[in-house]
């Protein structure tokens, strides 16, 4: 994720970030001012038309649709947002949990006792394992403390978050046999012990749940028609000048569409997505302060 | 569910996948066009219809009504969408309350307990029963591990999940009144036990529950007589360009309440529904994993 | 609440269904579309008011206040579906603790307990008295099993679904002083317990919580001006073509508020209500093959 | 609140209610009407302005703005009415927790305890106590049963509904050391105990909590400037008529901004607020029918 | 926050508040006045250009856009407001959850028990806590009742929401290991003890996250270039009415974006922030009222 300043209006409207839309679909820029110059220099240099021919009317549809497609595209830029929210709340759950079961932890364990010092490097291990796996990816240096027979234990193929899940689940339950734990407690941390394992759920729906199929091709389909059929109409009106309306107006539709394929996936490393890296670590610092 | 990169523009516009509304409307596209030229032959050819004539002005309803319709298409869409959504957030559900009632019973039982062997079946079970019955089946085969005792019991006259989830009641009971759980445990467990039945009811009610007949019959009816009035007055403008103009509205209109038909039961095996065969074998894999 | 096969275009277009819209608000389309006619008819023929007329300007404001119309009746649509819709999900959830307490309770009490006829006849009663309650009818028939004693103490005056929960909440209170259920066990059960009043009370809102009166009286202000003044303006464009016009435009405007209108208490026998006779029916059927 | 009957149009659309906007507005109207008469002359009469004039394009800003001007008044429509349902819907959950909690305590304690008396006025009391907070009135003879001491003990300058809560607390507390109500008991209870105060805070914080203040000032000094503009323009085409098209349009705009100030603060004793009076009633009645 | 009655319209419309936005806009308003200006200039005295020309037709483009830029920033109104209610919501439960607690305590904790004062500072001293850090500052004088111990104890690089919840958790675990509070009881007040870091998480959540960066760089680029050719078509049918055209609209859109700016962080000491000053001091009077 990108840190800003969203009160500098100057830096955002002159200069091109590496994220910005008007950089990735400057290619299609240039195609569709091509497009257009050559539908303009066909219907006015080579064909004449006159102002009078019919194609000129073809705008009426221009305008009919205009509400559909807006709608749409905020239909779509609603659904992506929501994932990203979404997404972003998860792990917001992820630090108040981990929190919470530190905090009720180093509350419950008498001091010097040695699951302290387990818990300590446990409960952050679940947010690394989580964000690697959201990534498909596994780095085991990136979990602290682990004892060579849990280093053994672990089995890169097999979902990793689950098998955290699992030692914090096995220390607990040992520990309520053990009475170091009373069964009341049990029951006042079973909460955040459940919440580790609901998180990663959700946020591997998010990832693996695009927007119905028919929806994505269908505005895709929308779009191009319409971005393609814009010059034929409004090209009696406007002359030459058709070529950077009908530019602008493909900036403004492609560039929603983008954003939101961009953000509906918030787990990766694009500079829209959330700042995962950033949120485990201070998982584990605020932790490491607690317990 | 159809698995596609969202990124592949190219493909998206000029192929026509078979889930395609381009494809499903294709026949509709015929009878439009043959409609709208013989509205053209008739108005232009056959009454020579003067520019001055009051029918051109019909066009000024289409504007009106422009908004409403386009605003009705966005709410089907919007309540569409939200039961695929709320479909495949229920199924995330109970993907997470089937880990997390692995998780802790594997934590619970003592190695090598024979309920172990009975969970690592019986809990990925009550999803495949699940997904069968929101498809009106039942396939005694796709659950595993059933002695021929509990095969004999199972009724598939009657709601197939409900059994399933009694067995996992029963055999939790069980050990509860055997102390294999203690009370506090049963307390822990109690919210994932719940779950199964209430995530079986929240989808049958997504499935049995269609937008109100009145919304439906009422939005089919504006859309045809919208689309059906729309030739009548463009055609002075437009002429034979008229045609294709008409099409593409319908295409436009039609597509949004045809996807939506589609996605609001998102539990059969349409290209549009959710992967509940995939859904299912992953419960199965990661709670086997797991206990 | 109609099944309907949503697929079925051809029948939803061409028949006039009972509960359609066209059907109901037909006496209004003749009278306003002689009102049309008399607008015509004196703007025409008797005061033959000039293409320059100042009147046919008005128009201007049908087009300024075409969106707010249109987004004010999304917004009635929209907060009527969510009604309707809540209401079909605490049906939902009476649903599932109806099950999810039948099951509970199966695993709890031993085999032959004469508690489980008790809980088989009572819990499914829940929701038939909630049925009545929500249409303000009382049916002592259609509650199953009562014995004498307690038909006496039902008081048809007094609250029924009050009347029900205390039934099964002394019933739970007693076998958990005679140590038939535990105290973990009732923990276990409260939820379900609770649920039933939950849902009796959300429904009892929505049932008698119409949108706010001035927007309800706001609104059919507002359409009736926005129709009435509709034929004024058009008629210099339209000519006679004006009256079928503003009865199409009256029966989207009119049918968007008449349908909302009528699913926003979506508990009674109408054709779009929920179908309440069927759930509380498969209640009794799902929980009594349970316990 | 009013209670009415929404298929009534007739009544709706010609009798002139005391909470209708088209009463409270009445001055501003004639206002409105004035000033767009003043600019009309002025144009018309006595600088004779021409058609040509570039004043009568003025009209293009107002189509430009029409879509952001009624957008914004759909937000304010929608967060006003978010705030009205989410009030009634903390009542509601006052009325479930009210019979929930005597449910549960009329099951607990033995029949002829004397803390049933107790609490068969003071959870009733609590409703009443609210009710006048919200209204920052305090009435002490609109709580029953309360004995000498307690009335001593009631300071109306202190939080009310804080001090009631405080005493159920305090009874539980009490019968729960004297083992009348055991421990799992308590923990059954404990979530309509809680809730008392959480449905209090919430309303508090619909109470206290209007739109930003910069949204509502901006909203209304953009209604102002879009209605003094509109006649300069649109006197061109409408000579006079433009009067009564002015006025109507403020109509419809300050009758959503009216209606939203009126509802956002739902405790009042205004004609659109929710019936607080007749639920604290409802909920005496109920409450006591049961314990 | 700023307190004001939202009926008086009149203060509203004429009175320059300091956190109106036309006071911050008020340069920008002279420079676009001063560009309208100079492009009017241009194209009526210096080029005179004729009303044929094609730049007249550039407004085409301006309709067409004119959805999608209402509708985007509608979406950017919806999403600010969203977070600003988020973060009351939670301050909200802050208030409940403190009340909640402080009344729990002292249904518990004996009369004279030294815990009581205790907890009597302490639960305000989160809501302090939070404030400051919110805006990350940190008063150890706005803490009260700390021991010389405790105010040795914090540290202030660290966070110090965690470290006083660690207080109070601490606290109660010490108490219930002194059997003062039963391991019922510890279950029941479990609920109030970990929303204190869940909330403080939340407001995290919202202060830390703006939204994505793509969303708001394009909206500004968007609105900039929308502006800036407004001018360029409009001139023709307004002369130099234009400037005041191009100003006000100008107005509408920033002013949007603006308060959306300045709303979605709403934990500072802004005009429109939530008044979490007076909030905490609400907080430490109730709960001083309570134990």
């Amino acid at each position: 994720m990108i840190n800003y300043n969203p009160k500098d209006w100057f830096t955002f409207i002159f200069r091109i970030h590496k994220a910005d839309t008007v950089k990735r679909l400057f290619p299609m820029f240039v195609a569709i001012a091509l497009y257009s110059a050559a539908i303009a220099w066909l219907e006015l240099e080579v064909f004449r038309l006159s102002e009078k021919d019919h194609i000129r009317n073809i705008t009426a549809m221009h305008g009919l649709l205009g509400f559909v497609i807006s709608l749409l595209l905020v239909f779509r830029t609603n659904t992506a947002y929501d994932r990203w929210w979404e997404g972003r709340r998860q792990w917001g759950l992820l630090v108040n949990n981990s929190r919470n079961l530190a905090l009720k932890l180093q509350a419950i364990l008498p001091k010097g006792h040695p699951a302290r010092a387990y818990f300590h490097t446990m409960i952050p291990n679940y947010a690394f394992a989580m964000k690697d796996h959201l990534r498909g990816e596994f780095h085991i240096h990136s979990l602290e403390g682990l004892t060579a027979e849990e280093t053994a234990a672990l089995d890169g193929q097999r979902h990793m978050p689950n098998q955290v899940a699992a030692f914090i689940m096995n220390k607990t339950g040992e520990l309520y046999r053990q009475q170091v734990i009373t069964g009341d407690q049990l029951i006042t941390i079973n909460a955040q012990l459940e919440s580790l394992t609901d998180i990663c759920g959700a946020c591997e729906r998010i990832k693996n749940t695009p927007i119905p199929f028919s929806y994505s091709v269908f505005l895709k389909k929308f779009i191009f028609f319409y971005v393609m059929t814009l010059p034929m109409g409004y090209v009696f009106g406007l002359g030459y000048l058709v070529i950077p309306m009908v530019v602008f107006i493909f900036y403004v539709l492609a560039s929603l569409e983008l954003i939101a394929e961009e953000i509906e996936d918030p787990f990766g490393k694009d500079a829209n997505d959330l700042p995962t890296d950033v949120i485990s670590g201070n998982i584990r610092k605020h932790v490491q302060e607690i317990i």
